[in-house]
């Protein structure tokens, strides 16, 4: 049986710069009662995503800006708890984005049913979620890389980047990644196969450990942080090379006039360089292919994905603060609790 | 008969900021004499082109840095003097790239024969040579623009924005032009049929101008210019929206440190723009229709283009130099000699 109070950590002060600890705030309310077709669902892991800074500065992004006071709305995975919907059942597992909070009633919609089969629950929003299909999407649909082509990834170490990675490989591409610290670039190498990593804590000049790692030029960029990389990477691209914008890490805590953006503008005609801006939410139509492939390469072992797992609801604000920073080293999740079966 | 004396005008100096007279020096050398197979073509009109510019810093840009010394190779439009060549007679006119001189020595390749039947020799290196293929590809083909979309185009007055907005228009679009001038301003409304123009010079908040004149947002951005222009439609783009980057006048003057640069990528992702480098000689494929069709509107009189023609070959780099202060106004063309049979 439920516990009578919710914990849900809320939105509480607009942010400026680096998200901080004081920027949100644990509160507790009792139990919400599911009415007449709806649930009650108990989150078991919610997600730290860099995507989520873009609107908590008072400006939209590619999701309007999120009013103070709300609860962070992450994605997550939950059991049903009660159940007054007729296509749930009590002890369900559930995948849906009801955030950094003990509890959340649901209407039923903008649910997933989670598939035991496919690996442990956690991977309902690791690779068979939001990351998984952004990388298969924006590798093979998007970018559309081909075999020999040379691609390059940042954050490689991350969610995201890691699959893109391993996807890329797998088509047969040359794989270049970015990440920080020499224990991420060697796991990188090791356990998702890059082909070459670039340490942008060590390797001080970018631009230049790019040219070395790709001497024939960049056909395909998939960028996760944006900022000087991004420079660094057009400045290597090769001619009609595709830059996929998915995050911009380095830019989302810099006010507007602090950007860095892109300076060569005009290296895009030189090179006639195409950018596009991308979320995986845009291409539902591919979800399926993209889940039943990466199940096979998981089940071959071809594709993995290491999950940098917090514990307790209350240590998400510092999770994601942590981001920021470099701190995490995988797909970040909080385990909330444990399914009522285990 | 020709004159013993040929003047060519020879790129002297690498170019630092904006171009000036200095940076080009005219110099006399006897005629040169056509050997087997090729051609002695007096130069009748020669181009003068803003995207001459990012060869002249010892940079390559989308053609390789060009070396000192060399004559200025910008489109032309030639007469047909001495012929040692089986396709062409004397007295033919033809277009090619023979640049700043009043003779050269062609082997007969990238030659394109005018017809005299499509309207003034001139247009053969304007609406009909790179600055209407350019416009008519770069609306049609790679914009895509539809009926009843909104399109920006910057230089709107000029040879290559006048030409894509008057495409717009054709296909039912609500054309936006930014140019530098009331004359320009108003004659780009009257006579190319922009919808709304906007005044660089005089209205000094380009980004709300924009706003005001296309309150749903920028379907297209046809970008001639990048800088701060590009930012202010980037700001105003609408969600899906797509950017053709044809030139960089504003940028081609600057150092690489001092460019302005696009500050918001983060746009991109809220939006999902894409951005696409362009140069139209990657698309000879499309250069029959091109013609084609703006033959007819020309003959019909939908599709107009405003000559800049400065008299005498020896004030090509003045022209040229004036291009970066706005002083042209049209396609900018140098007559440097009449037909013989005119």
């Amino acid at each position: 049986m439920p516990d009578k109070i919710n914990r849900r950590i809320i939105f509480s002060r607009l942010m400026i710069g680096e998200p901080r600890l004081e920027d949100f705030e644990m509160i507790e309310e009792p139990l919400p009662e599911p009415g007449d077709g709806e649930l009650l669902l108990r989150n078991l892991y919610v997600s730290i995503d860099p995507g989520s800074r873009g609107r908590l500065s008072g400006r939209d992004s590619y999701v309007p800006a999120k009013p103070l006071g709300e609860v962070m709305d992450t994605q997550s995975v939950s059991e049903v708890v009660v159940s007054r919907h007729p296509h749930y059942r009590v002890g369900e597992i559930i995948a849906g984005y009801h955030g950094w909070q003990d509890y959340a009633v649901s209407d039923g919609k903008r649910l997933f049913r989670v598939d035991p089969g496919q690996g442990p629950i956690s991977t309902a929003i690791g690779i068979f979620g939001i990351p998984g299909l952004t990388a298969y999407v924006g590798i093979r649909k998007l970018l559309k890389i081909a075999s020999r082509e040379t691609v390059l990834i940042s954050s490689a170490a991350g969610a995201v980047g890691s699959i893109a990675g391993q996807i890329a490989k797998i088509d047969g591409a040359q794989i270049v990644g970015i990440a920080g610290g020499e224990e991420k670039c060697a796991f990188s190498k090791k356990v998702y196969g890059f082909d070459h990593m670039i340490d942008y804590k060590s390797d001080g000049n970018i631009p230049l450990a790019l040219a070395k790692a790709c001497p024939n030029g960049i056909d395909g960029y998939f960028d996760n942080v944006g900022g000087e990389i991004l420079n660094a990477a057009v400045a290597n691209m090769k001619r009609f090379g595709r830059i996929l914008i998915c995050g911009q890490v380095a830019e989302y805590n810099l006010e507007p006039e602090q950007r860095i953006g892109l300076r060569d503008v005009s290296a895009f005609v030189g090179k006639r360089l195409d950018m596009r801006g991308f979320v995986v939410l845009d291409h539902p139509e591919y979800f399926d292919e993209a889940r039943k492939t990466m199940a096979t390469w998981v089940k071959t072992e071809r594709l993995t994905c290491r999950e940098h797992i917090v514990e307790g609801l209350e240590n998400a604000p510092k999770a994601f603060c942590g981001l920021f920073r470099g701190e995490n080293f995988g797909r970040g999740l909080v385990h909330v609790a444990d399914p009522s079966n285990s």
